[in-house]
């Protein structure tokens, strides 16, 4: 029988397993169904193009749907809901949102990859003028225009998440005016405060205010938004961005009786198969494996729905890759400063029932003779018991982001810190001291519990 | 019975080791011999200062031995010379250079930390005025001098490895016209032609002239340095720099009867103990494991160096700490490249008898939307037996230096290309791609050799 593969969703998951899927299998049937009318884009790069660092609109996408459909030969179809999986009878229910005309679809083997939706709170005021989420390209087209027909002066930031100190980022960067309403004490709250600290301080030091602790309850305004209501003020403002968080998008999966998992996206197996034979799910509506414990985790992030989808591709096409799940690396850009993580933090690992153990050091960018040398605070989490490293945090102006991945790639071999502390990275003045930052939070972490 | 402990040599290793020891041991007695007039200082500094980049010349040692002496309470003796040591009666013979008194001094521990001396070819001119090698920091002193006296516009450098590049790359920046010459087809000729094909380019579209396969003849001038002789060609020059690698200062210990391993370099286990009991050595006079072969190797870098010295100072004070190896991870500047290694190119592992499978990928230091965007340059070598990861090459103009350093982790944990093609490492547009060089490298290398 000739293989008809359908995938549900045209983002980075939906693509990778299109494209992998044709590169396994050059015979089989594949149809795309996107809602959007956009497929392979990058959210992630949406506040750069809000600053104009991405000047044109098009780079925020890898292809048309006509280029992708062309090239690999793929039925890329968009603006196309799909509304209803029947597992029995394997087909799915589509439709054409530009006519309305519904149709069914038939499949041998299947790929929920319906990505995750942001959180709009149930408070009065989110469908005002000026209020945005930051999700698809729709999102940013909207906001860009809307701040060059509008031009704000004073926006509110609502979540002191990645997504959020982002988004404040570009608009300090563009000159407006930032305000930043987190609900918990601190902005990033799953890291630990050594290393929030020093982002917030950024943020103040941006002339950023921040509201901690304070909960949205409403937005305010004449059609357009005039005011932000929090749990203890009013702020005015002529823009305001609900950054609070994402959920994964499992109506259509769950509907039609594929299991969710612990963390409440769709349970997955190694080879990205639901517990449906046949039915595959890959990137930000499905869960993964965290490798440091072991456990279900769901990392809604651009690396892992390509790595997911890819191999989701290969599975279905009938090769066979299995995924060894996340160790939840991320990093992000706030004004000057390079935030990254890699593992647990200290509260995080805590809340899992570790025994921990932490250091916290400041080590430099580079050999601290060598010119615009910078300073780097890296906190590293140990498992008393084991020894076994759970986590890093790293933060500093230069050179973070990417020194993150020694220690992703320690959290993958699941090292001790008595190995990491001994690890032979790079050195040469105008890149590193001899004792990088990895190695000496290590060292440190290493002297302290012995 | 009271520590005595005795350090030869003052740089990395020596010093490390006896700021480790005295951590251990508040109340042992350390002495440190060192023949130069400087300690704890960093070659590595020396074509920053040349270039000016490091303006002071006090930034290339961390300490003055008064410093030391007074803050870690260890006796630092510059000047000193030890000639011999005598094993069987546990004493060094030293001389104190400025007066040429000579005395013993007895030891219950005695560390080896003699470092490496630079290969002088036995030609003709070698002690021509103009002539210099690069090796410490009366080197780094003199050069500078010769430079601000003589306004030397023509330099020969000789050798075309990771000294001679670096040091060619400072003299280009402050408008010297440079030459290199190279014995061999390539520079750097441990690495593949993919890898130095790039830099060769890079080195002539900065005007140097490279002369490989020519071997260095003599030297010829009037007092001064005034030409080149190579098998090929004669070089007008007004400075000579000897870059032609160094080898383990083995003198005292071969005389002392400690043996030497397959390298040539002093054989230690993995605490830095030599086979004579009590006697340590640790820096590039003593050998290390390669942890990707598992076979002894020598590795004269600051990195191996300082670690060991670490080592050696804790177990000698009565600690117990044991050094697993290097993975030979190495990075460096070349006129706008970064270029970086860890593991073994496709010719040393082809040499080692490995049967090896490659990739070479283009991948790019960010999103390839964001600005500043650069390619990155990466080969990935295989064991085809095992499928374990024997070592990755990487050049570009940004983002690589540390970048090897995941490579490098992988390379500890003997991780399969399998493994590293599905590595968690960070992405965020100002960053990093998706699919960064790495992994993409293990993607490319996985799928053809499935």
């Amino acid at each position: 029988m000739e293989r008809d593969i359908v995938i549900v969703g045209g983002c980075a998951a939906g693509m990778s397993a299109a494209a992998q899927a044709r590169r396994v299998d050059p015979s089989a049937k594949i149809t795309v169904f996107e809602k959007g009318g956009y497929i392979s884009y990058a959210p992630c790069g949406i506040p750069y193009f809000i600053t104009g660092e991405v000047k044109r609109f098009e780079d925020l996408y890898v292809y048309t749907p006509e280029q992708f459909s062309q090239q690999r030969n793929v039925d890329v179809l968009v603006h196309h809901e799909v509304k209803r999986i029947n597992v029995g009878e394997r087909t799915v229910e589509v439709v054409d949102l530009r006519d309305g005309k519904e149709f069914k679809k038939g499949f041998t083997t299947l790929l929920i990859a319906t990505g995750a939706v942001p959180i709009i709170p149930p408070i009065p005021g989110t469908s005002l003028k000026g209020v945005f989420k930051l999700r698809d390209l729709d999102d940013a087209l909207q906001l860009k225009r809307f701040i060059e027909e509008e031009k704000p002066r004073k926006v509110v930031v609502v979540g002191g998440g990645y997504i959020g100190l982002e988004i404040a980022t570009a608009f300090h960067q563009i000159g407006m005016d930032v305000s930043l309403v987190e609900m918990k004490e601190h902005i990033l709250p799953n890291l630990d405060e050594e290393i929030t600290s020093i982002i917030e301080r950024e943020c103040r030091d941006n002339g950023v205010e921040l509201f901690l602790g304070e909960s949205l309850l409403g937005l305010e305004g004449d059609g357009k938004v005039r005011q932000v209501q929090t749990s203890a003020r009013r702020l005015d403002c002529e823009l305001v961005i609900l950054a609070l968080g994402v959920r994964p998008n499992v109506q259509l999966a769950k509907q039609a009786g594929i299991p969710l998992g612990v963390t409440g996206a769709i349970r997955v197996k190694m080879d990205q198969e639901t517990d449906i034979p046949g039915i595959y799910s890959a990137g930000d509506c499905s869960e993964t494996k965290h490798i440091v414990s072991g456990k279900p985790y769901w990392f809604p992030i651009a690396t892992v729905a390509n790595k997911q989808g890819r191999i989701a591709g290969e599975n279905m096409a009938g090769g066979r890759l299995l995924f060894p799940g996340t160790v939840g690396t991320q990093v992000m850009k706030v004004f000057g400063l390079e935030v990254a993580v890699a593992g647990f933090s200290e509260k995080e690992a805590m809340a899992l029932g570790y025994e921990t153990a932490s250091a916290t050091v400041r080590s430099s960018s580079n050999a601290s003779y060598y010119p615009d040398s910078q300073a780097i605070t890296t906190k590293m989490v140990m498992d008393v018991k084991t020894r076994r490293v759970l986590g890093v945090q790293m933060v500093g102006r230069k050179g973070v982001a990417k020194r993150i991945d020694s220690a992703a790639v320690a959290l993958h071999a699941q090292m001790t810190v008595d190995e990491v502390a001994w690890l032979d990275l790079s050195y040469a003045p105008p890149f590193a001291p001899v004792w990088d930052a990895l190695i000496h939070a290590g060292q440190s972490l290493r002297a302290k519990t012995i």
